[in-house]
């Protein structure tokens, strides 16, 4: 039972999970309008087709995967929605339980079927790349059905649409939570004149760890503070102080300047960022 | 050159503290009015000779030093300036650089000499605890000196006030808000359904090590939300975040009811405890 897929967007992410799901027979399209090159060349390489509009798209595709920014997940499901979209709908991104049902409700009232679903890992390129796309919602067979033999794994965990996105959240929680921590660590310690000390307290590898995950994130850092305002959002609505991730978004937009940086920065240049965010310096 | 050195206060911390310093032919005071039946044990054990009131400690002292939870480290110096103390003191406790100062300039007014203070480690009755003393100051050298040979590790990094400080409170910042941050989103799991998964993702040592450690750490909880407090303002002080360690301390709070608690609670009266902070439940 060969489907159309519409895959919103090819990102680095989403190109993968577009060629995992075309990897298994089906179609896969994406719609080019507004997109950029690298966007393209990614399609490209991911082997999908391109419908051009976004028009097109939802009128060809039995299913749409939604796999963008965070801060884009609703807008991308409005449009959706908008058009009457009636197949079925991925959720794909990393974002509160609660904005999740708020854009199942959207979909579902525009005739669609809603699945919930949250991706753990890098880019799915390959098997060893060991990526899961947890999935929860009544429908969320049809969507792991999408990535049968794919190098992404895909994983039911609930019936119930929220699940997913909460496990997606309180995992970020902790591997972007705890760098962004000691990134902010890293500039308190140099600010106070005593980073030297804390990394002898810290001991040689550890210390080198942290300096290398705190310089090598920079990159993507520019991605995550929406992601930790929704990881915000998810801890207040469960009744827990979400003032740790408010914390980190901070962080995170301090180093958003890094995005199209090529290599890594020095430390040095990182908690300068960090210290003196307006570049004053 | 043997001194007499007043210790405040014998708390599991502040007795190990005195013991170590005692075993170097100092004699070693402290002052049991008011104080608990707990402490009178402590200070025996730890070779402590009873002065009986901060009076008495203070006159006889060549060495104060202060070793008491960070909210009552400024009314401790405040106590011993008004009784015009001349000698050394020690603020050996975990609170901001900020606060440090302000100590010091308490201490300066009334006479004496001012060396700021930060133990990292558990309690030092044994050398193979590794706990550290850190100091600075101009009059460091004299402080690490009562320590020499002793289970303590006295170590001088800096002739400025506040260097202790700061590195007491950044490391301080990760261990402990780490496990806050750990503990916070094992309760948002919890309310959300997925701990189980969350768990499976995590892996089966990272699980049940992070559960021993939320766990384990309930019964010091108490005494933790003051610390996450100074911590804090450390941050804003340095022109970072403090919101981390906000969310910290309210989470440690949260989990104060497990002070007087024989053994360690199970993992879900922990959560329980985040969830429903009234008892309501």
């Amino acid at each position: 039972m060969s489907e159309t897929i519409g895959l919103i967007n090819p990102g680095a992410m989403g190109a993968s999970v577009g060629a995992a799901a075309a990897g298994t027979d089906h179609r896969v399209i994406w719609a080019s309008s507004g997109r950029s090159d690298a966007s393209r060349e990614r399609a490209d390489k991911a082997g999908l087709e391109d419908c051009v509009t976004l028009q097109r798209l939802i009128e060809q595709s039995d299913i749409i995967l939604s796999i963008c920014p965070p801060h884009a997940a609703e807008a991308v499901a409005g449009e959706i929605a908008a058009a009457g979209f009636s197949g079925t709908y991925l959720e794909g991104n990393a974002i509160s339980p609660k904005r999740t049902r708020k854009i199942e409700q959207l979909i579902l009232s525009s005739g669609g079927r809603f699945v919930d679903g949250g991706i753990i890992g890098g880019p799915a390129w390959r098997k060893e790349s060991n990526t899961r796309l947890y999935l929860s919602g009544e429908q969320a067979i049809d969507i792991a059905a999408c990535f049968s033999g794919s190098p992404l794994e895909a994983i039911v965990i609930s019936n119930q649409i929220g699940a997913a996105s909460a496990l997606k959240m309180t995992f970020a929680a902790y591997t972007k939570g705890s760098t962004a921590l000691l990134s902010a660590i890293l500039a308190v310690a140099e600010r106070s004149g005593v980073r030297a000390e804390l990394e002898r307290q810290w001991g040689d590898s550890f210390a080198e760890q942290t300096r290398n995950r705190v310089a090598a994130n920079t990159a993507k850092a520019w991605r995550f503070a929406g992601e930790m305002r929704e990881i915000s959002a998810t801890f207040t609505d469960a009744g827990i102080p979400g003032d740790f991730h408010e914390g980190a978004a901070e962080i995170f937009e301090r180093l958003s300047q890094f995005k199209d940086r090529t290599g890594v920065p020095a430390i040095e240049e990182v908690l300068d960022a960090l210290l003196d965010p307006s570049g004053s310096s």
